[in-house]
Formats: C-alpha cells, sequence, structure tokens
C-alpha cells in the first residue's frame, strides 16, 4: 500500500509518497503559517490533492513537532505552532473527500521509524533514535514495536536530566540532556568560549563575520574540519554528552543500536569518534554484555516523511 | 496452567506453585550456597520434586539476580552468585525427568512482571517497577511488553547516571541512581549524618546500638516514625531521589504507572510524599501530559515467584 | 581625616564626606554615561568641588564596579562601563587642584569594608561581605586586612564554580556561584517556574502583570511575604545557596561572620534562615569549631560611598 | 634566631634545627603512639633535649595534622590522634625546663609557609599551597600573612565542595574537593576502572599484584610513565580536578601562586600540565588579569619542620 506522509515543520511542509519499500515516489511541499493552524490543515489537504492525483494512497501519516495524543488523532501541545489539543487528524479528514486512515505522529518518533524499517536500524529490533537539530529529539524502538508510552509522549529523550542544578531549559528544568546534546548547546558553547578564551575562540568568530551572536552550528564544524583546536573540543564535548547521556538510555533500554540523525550528525567523526568513547566510558557492566553500535542516520532529511507515511499503514 | 516460579537468592531459594491468577498454591524453600552454582542447580531441581508430586506443572521459571541471557537460558553475570555465562536452563533441565518450558529471567524483571500481571499495575499497559532494596532494579513493561532490550540487560534502572561525578558505584562508575536511591544510600547517609551532625543523628545512632557500623534501613525508618527530623529528612531525601530519577525514566517511555517495591517501600509515605514531590516537581511537560501515579507495589515478597512463573508460560 | 567616598555606578555616581567614624557628613550626586569615561572623571571632579568646598578633604576613594589594578590606580576591566586599562586616579587627579590620596577600589570590596569598620562586622577581624544584587559580589577580611590578591581581583566570589556543567555565566564559564546566588539567578529561577509549574507561579505572574518577562525579584519577595508557597521556595532555594557557597568560602577563609547586603537581603529572614541552614548543613568539622555568623549588612547604600573613603585615608 | 620545627604524623615525629635562613642545621626522629598523647608530649621533649644540646634554641613550633586552635595553644580535633581539645603547647612545656616560645601549627600551614618563605613562593605576597597526599590540605598567604581564620581552622582547602551531590568525604559531606584531588581519589578512581575498564586497567593491577585492595598510587605513576593509557588518563583527570578547584580557589583569593606538595607532586609533568590546563580553562577574567603559577614545592618532606620552626619565632 502506498501512504503519503507529510512532515510538517513551523514554517512548511513536506510531502511524499512512499512505498511498501520505503522508497518515495513523488514529493512535494507547501509554505505554512505557524500561527495559522487552519493554514496548516489546508496546505495537507492541497499537498494531498495534488499527489493523490498520481498514486493510490491508502493512508496519510502526519509527523508534527509536539506531544501527540496517545490514540494519534491530534497534538496535545507544540512549542513551535499553534495546537493546543488539536484535534488534526479530524481537521485534515473534513477537508478530504476519501476515506482513509490518516494518524499523527510525533516527529521525531517518525524518523527513527524510517530509521528502524528501512535505514540505519534496519537489521535491529531493539533501537535509539536521536534526532540532534536545534533540539534533542528521539524515538525508541523496543522488540520491534515502537514506544510512545500512555500518553503518546515517550522517547522525549532531551528531557532527560543530566546535570542536576545543570542549563536552564526551556521547558522550565534543569539540566536536560537536550542543553548539552543539541545544536543549541553547541552553539552557546562556542559564545561562551568567546567571552572564556577569546584567543582559541578567534577562527569561530571570525567564520561568524566577527558578531558572536551570528555563530551557529556549522561554523564550528567548518573550523574543526579546518584544524580549528577550540572547534574540534566543542564538538568532543558535544559528542562525549551524546554518548554518556546514551548510555545512561542503554542502561534502561539496552538498545542494539544508537542511531544518530539531524543536523548534527553532519560533524561526522569529529562527533561520533567521542559520542563512541563516551557511551563506551559510561556504559554499565561493559564485557558482561553485547553493546550497542554508533551510528549515523541513513534516511536524511526524508525520514520524517518516511517514518510517517509508514506508520500510518501499520 | 500451573507453573512453578523460583526465586533464587544469595544464600536460599523460595519456589512456588503460581496458578493462571497468579494465586500462590504451595510453596516451599532450600538453603544454598552461592559459591557452588551445582547446589544451586540441585536445589532447584529439587523443590520441582517436591512441589511437582501435589501439583501438575507446565513450565518452570527461574528468577536470578544478574544478567539474563537474551534467549532467557542462562545468567551472563551474577554480582553474588557463581554464575558466569552459565546455562542456567539447562543444567536444571538434566535434572529434571519430565520436559517442560524452563526460562530464566531477571530476578527484577520477574517481580515487575508480577506487579504488572497482578498486583499494583495490572490496570495499565505501561509501567516502571522499581524494586529498592539494598540495591535499585527495575522492570519495564511497554504497551503490556516487557522490555528485556537486545541483549537482555535493559531495566537495569540503577545505572542510569543521575549526578556526573557523583558517589562511586560498585559497577566502577561515579553517580548512579541506585547509589542515591537504595536502601545503601540510606544506610550511607545516616552514617554520614552521625560524623556531619552528631547532635541530629543521636537518636538513629541509639537504635543501632551506638554503633555506627550497625546501622540498617529500618533504624532510620523506625527514628523517622517516631518524629526523628533527621530520619524524616534522610527519607525525604532518598524519596526526592527515586522521583526525581523516575521523571527522567518518564522521559523517555511515559509510564502510566510507577510501582516502588523492595524492603525500602516500608516506609511508606514518610517515601512515598517526597517521592511524588520530586517526580512532579521534575517531570517535563506537566499540565501538557498525563501524569504517572507513584504507587507501593502489591505483591510483596511472592513477586519474583508468581512473575517468573507467569513469565515461563508465555 | 575627612574623606570623600564616590560609588561609580553605570549612570550615576553618589558622593559622600565621610569622617573617622565612618559617618557621612554631605552627599551628592550625578548622572553619567556609562559608554564616556572622560564624562564620569569630570563627574567625580565635580563632587569634589561640591563637597571639598564646605569639607576640608584628605583623600578620594573611588569605588568602581570592575577588576581593580592591584596599586589601586585604576580599572582593568569594567563590564558595564568604558573602562579598558583605565588610569581613573590619574585623570582624576588631573582635574582636581589639590594634591590629595586618589584610591580606586572594587565597590564590593568598599561596601565589604564599611561593614567590617563600622557596620555588621566591626567586632570581628575575618569576615566575608556577601553584596547580593543583580550579580553577586563580595569583600574578604582576614586578621583585619583587605584581601586584594596578588593582582587586585580577590573577592570575585562569584565566580567560584558550585556546580560542574550547572548554569551558564557571563564570564564564559559554567556553574559559577553567582548564577545560584543572585538576583538574576532568583528571576530567572522564577521565570523558569512559570513554564515548569504555572499554577503554583500564578501569584508571581500576577504581580509581574502577568508578563513573565516583567517578573523581578522584589515580586518574588512580595509574593513570599503574602505566603505565596512558590516564592518562599524560591527564596529558601537561594537562600540554601548562599548558604552552601559560605560554607566552601569558611573551608577556606574561617571567617567569623559573613554579612549579607544589597538588594537581595531585603527578603530577611525568608533568605537569611535558608542561608543559615544551608552554612550549618555543609559546614566542614561543625561541633570541631565556632561558626561564623551569617547577618544582614547594617551599612546601606551607603556602604560604598564609606569603605571607599576609608580606605583611602588607610 | 634559631627554632626547632618538629612535624607530628601519626606514628612517629620528624625535628629539626632551623636557622634563619631556613636551613636544617640538625634532624632526629622518634616514634610515637597515635593513641597516646602523653607519648608524642614527652617524644617532643625528648627530641627537644637532644637537640637543645648541641644548639641554642629560641622557640620550637609544632606541626600537627588536625584543627589548631586560634591561639596556637592547642589542638581542637585530630582525625588519627587521640587529641580532643588538647592543650599540647603546655603539656610539653611543662617537660621542658627552659621558658621559650612554643607554638602550635596546623601541619599544612606549616608546610605551606615554608614554601613561602624559603621555597617556591618566596618571590611573591599571596600564595595558595595544595599539599596532596593521601588527602589534601592547604595554606594560604595573603599579603606576606598566614590565613588562619577566625579559629585558626582557615585553609581546610579540601572541604571545599566542589560537586553537588559528589563523592562521600570522611567529613561527612559530599562532593569535597579532597574526594576528587588527592592520592586517595587517584586510588579509589584506579580501583574503579578495573571493574569499569579491567582491559584498561591492566597494567595497573599487575603492578598492585593482581589485587584491587593494592593499588596505591605509585603503581598509576609508575605505568602512566611507561605510557600506559589509563594510567596517564588518571593523573590527567586528578590534575584537572587540582587545577580547576585552584581557579575557584583564585576567584576568592588571586594568588600569584599555587604550590604543590605531598607525595602525588612525584608526578611531575603527568599531574601539572593537565591541572594547568584545568586552571586556565577555569580561571575567571583570563585575559583582562595576570595569572597564578602553578609550581612544585621545593622544601620537601622537610617543609613541615622549616616551617613549624619559622613559624615559631614571628
Amino acid at each position: 500500500m502506498h501512504a503519503i506522509g507529510v512532515d510538517i515543520g513551523g514554517t512548511k511542509i513536506a510531502a511524499g509518497v512512499v512505498d511498501d519499500e520505503g522508497r518515495i515516489l513523488a514529493k512535494t511541499r507547501r509554505d505554512t503559517e505557524p500561527d495559522d493552524a487552519a493554514s496548516i490543515d489546508a496546505a495537507i489537504a492541497d499537498v494531498y490533492a495534488e499527489l493523490s492525483a498520481q498514486h493510490k494512497i491508502g493512508a496519510i501519516g502526519l509527523a508534527a513537532a509536539g506531544f501527540v495524543a496517545a490514540d494519534r488523532s491530534g497534538v496535545l501541545f507544540a512549542p513551535n505552532i499553534a495546537w493546543r489539543d488539536y484535534p488534526l487528524r479530524d481537521r485534515v479528514a473534513a477537508l478530504i473527500d476519501e476515506r482513509l486512515e490518516i494518524v499523527v505522529e510525533n516527529d521525531a518518533n517518525a524518523a527513527g521509524w524510517a530509521e528502524f524499517r528501512y535505514g540505519a536500524a534496519r537489521e535491529v529490533e531493539d533501537m535509539l533514535t536521536l534526532t540532534i537539530g536545534t533540539g534533542l529529539g528521539g524515538a525508541i524502538v523496543s522488540h520491534g514495536q515502537l514506544v510512545r508510552g500512555f500518553a503518546g509522549v515517550a522517547a522525549e529523550v532531551g528531557h532527560m536530566r543530566v546535570v542536576p542544578g545543570g542549563h536552564y531549559c526551556g521547558c522550565g528544568h534543569e539540566g536536560c540532556w537536550e542543553q548539552y546534546a543539541s545544536g543549541s548547546a553547541l552553539v552557546r558553547d562556542a559564545q561562551a568560549a568567546v567571552v572564556a578564551y577569546p584567543d582559541r575562540a578567534a577562527r569561530i568568530l571570525e567564520l561568524a563575520g566577527g558578531e558572536v551572536d551570528k555563530i551557529i552550528g556549522p561554523h564550528v564544524t567548518a573550523a574543526a574540519e579546518e584544524g580549528d583546536a577550540l572547534a574540534i573540543d566543542l564538538l568532543a564535548e558535544l559528542g562525549r554528552w551524546i554518548g554518556e547521556g546514551a548510555a545512561s538510555v542503554a542502561a534502561l533500554l539496552d538498545p542494539a543500536m544508537v542511531v544518530i540523525g539531524g543536523g548534527v550528525a553532519a560533524a561526522g567523526d569529529l562527533l561520533l569518534t567521542p559520542a563512541r568513547k563516551g557511551f563506551a566510558d559510561q556504559l554499565s557492566a561493559r564485557g558482561h554484555r553485547p553493546e550497542a553500535e554508533i551510528v549515523v542516520a541513513a534516511m536524511g532529511n526524508d525520514a520524517g516523511i518516511v517514518g510517517a507515511a509508514d506508520l500510518a499503514r501499520i
């Protein structure tokens, strides 16, 4: 069965027709207005109309950045879109003539599911995917099943606390993993380094045009690839936190594989090597157990589309 | 089908015949020698002989304190019993005439499963059980399935790190949750208080006969029940760590219920009230999600027997 | 000998004539422009002209928020004023006809010195003053002498690290004491509580007119004085960090008294009681040593003027 | 004036005649019994008799491991010797015919004072000495004066807290600097590594004869000098904590020099290089201030004798 997967970002949606092998047969996109939920509904209906003109569609999966209701009918809360207890499934269904299965899934869950079904983790049954962009999202698969939790909000891995009294988090708490293992953390650490070690931070600052507020993650990665010592250290620190946090998750879930996706993964071995070291250093009971592999995601930016589509037809 | 569950401790085994409703129809026990693995095999065969004389038995579940192989055939490593890659299932099978299903399960998993099937969590599908005795063990049920992980060593919750650079743990790492949320942690904190605040610790020390090395958890609980301020604080601190750690687990797993079992649960509300507060204080996205209940285990010391028996017949 | 003390803030200076008993005989003030160092020089000369018209002046002490050179001749660096290696003493001297002693002192050192000489700590020889406003400054007196350090930058107490990996600090490091024990920390914690515990934070938010960005410290204090539970907790947490950090300082310096000044001290016992408890809970070797008292500063907003004047004539 | 300095250990005392240049003209020692305070008094009188037979002595300084009374007359508390509010000065004086100045000093203060007067820090006025053996002791000199504090117990640097909720300390608290920056910490970390990383720890374990309980600091240093990766890491971690903690002290005291003494200093650059890095990484306001040098102590094991003698004649 072919299904449409829709990846709903704040300012645009991307949609694709996905076949049973996880291949995208057609893609399209629309700009949207995050403050106008109805505009998103309409955009989804519109991409459906476009894609279903050429393909027979059996289901639609909607990947949403937010807390998704346990029955997959809508969004309880979204940080960046005007959704509060929003019945996204029914709103979209009302705009579509056909009767077909529509499900809402958390976007990180969708992306992780794509890795599990068709990507880096397709050979394992137990997996953790970390999607590391501005924030830190995750997806957990246990014994072949997506772990959604009782209220549908499992795998909010970014809010596992890793440092009591640590960095403030947007969630109102302190020390959340996301504040140490995300693109935002990398940028803040680079900005702090400009103050604490101006000499060491010169190259990163230069890449940002001399403006500390303009530093972005790719500046750090670029500097590190040139061999800049501070940039290498900053990525190593980010990787260490990824690995050490993953070791805590592994104490709970014993995954066979940890998949690293999101924009931060572009740093490659500069990030992965310290992540693997941090994981190995902190994994409990090493030597008495097989160890999870840490690998880079394989599905790229389409993971959300593919995973949402696939989850809609299960 | 009736099954036998065997709870294998260091120095004794307890066994029972368990019916489909989770009731124990008959019980027996044997002393064992932790350094002599064969003596444990023999004791298991012996209790089987005794119990099967009166009951028709379809399966045997063996609850073992250690890392259990993913195929449930034996023990990879046990901290307190002479098991290293030990094929417990086959050794026991060789001593029993009948052909029946024998499975090995981690003891905390077995106890948690009993709570899930017949105890405090029987109404929910997603659950975390914490078994808090000397150490901190756990069991995770997701969507009605026991989470074993790819290597069979999931739910080693006590080794989630909660304080970087924190207390040393027997596992060789620092800051493991077990070192803050266990009976051992309670005792060490009480002993430290004798040094740091001798006046405040007078009652606890008195209950221990004046010897700091003789302090045990029940002294703290007894003092707290009398109203001793330090003892109340120590239990509150223990409860706080239980709740705060559980909030990190909830970020990953979103359980409907957290069940507190093990000897420490005897402290009742002196522990539960601060545990609930710690959980609520640290739970991410409160108000945007339903919240897990924190309750005391219902199955008592028989949980391991019942859970092991039940897991053997699934 | 009478001396003038000048307290140089970002946008104004306050000056006074101080007699040998620490009394202020006359006061005046000027508005200044923090980005224009020369305007500050001129304002100082101007207040000197005004005050010296009525009083015979033997010395001038200038209290400056920044790193003061070890020879007290100028400012190495100031966070909020355009001073970089600025020879403040000589610039002011050039604008004044009389030849008299002019010295530059760190403002927190000046305020603490006033407490030591004429205020809350006048009976002791070893003292720590914490000036807790937006930030956390300090002054240390050891055996009757102000501790300036070899480069003149001692008593930067706010940058003692109290949490590895803790809150980001404006200095480019993490976990500085200032980020836990200051008015800014109080406000950020209140703002975080609005997100994490909106129900509990309702009263504080109401006092801020419903705008989280408008919350200021006095809102928290006012709510606490009304009995608001969250506000009381926030001040208690602030007090705990003040006390626990002071216990670390006491391990190094063994002061007879810890004086709490600055705007935060207005919270009174809501702050002091938990500060004293935090100090007592963390003080090493209690029972084997006399303990420092923790008291509120006595000199009020004039402490900088009085201390600077007094240090100029020593 | 010549003075005798006596370094009082648990099981022996070492004494010497010290001239005005800090040279030891004669030395002797006695075995003592830590549980018998009178035997120590007698041994001191005995070494005085021996040494004063050949040298004219003007004062005696007694360096004691413990809390010394502010008037330097005795010991409030000692962890390893049977002294509780013990009037050591008067007891010794009663056994000596001559009337001469006798003073009691903390042993780490005495050793640090020797470095300040005649050793590594003789050119500076503001100094921190860290004496790192089994534990972590310290001495602080501010503007040429030994900082004793109001009760005589300043410079207990080992009990500055560096990790909230960190390692248990013998003082009854958690996270004391001593538990991260001492020979004991090094040994415990090595022992933990044997459990957590048995392969990496093979060489250290071998040097300890295969017995984890036999590991001592010199095994780690020896392995590191051979190039063993884990041993190098362990010393680097120890050095990092020394340096980072020293940066916190520097925020308070701004010393010109940090002197590292005690047995751990034997590791040389394996320790000093990471200590200097840790200090530089964490020092607040680098670039806006001169920085303390971190150097190795110069006075060796005689520092206590020399410092105690010198402090007795001041």
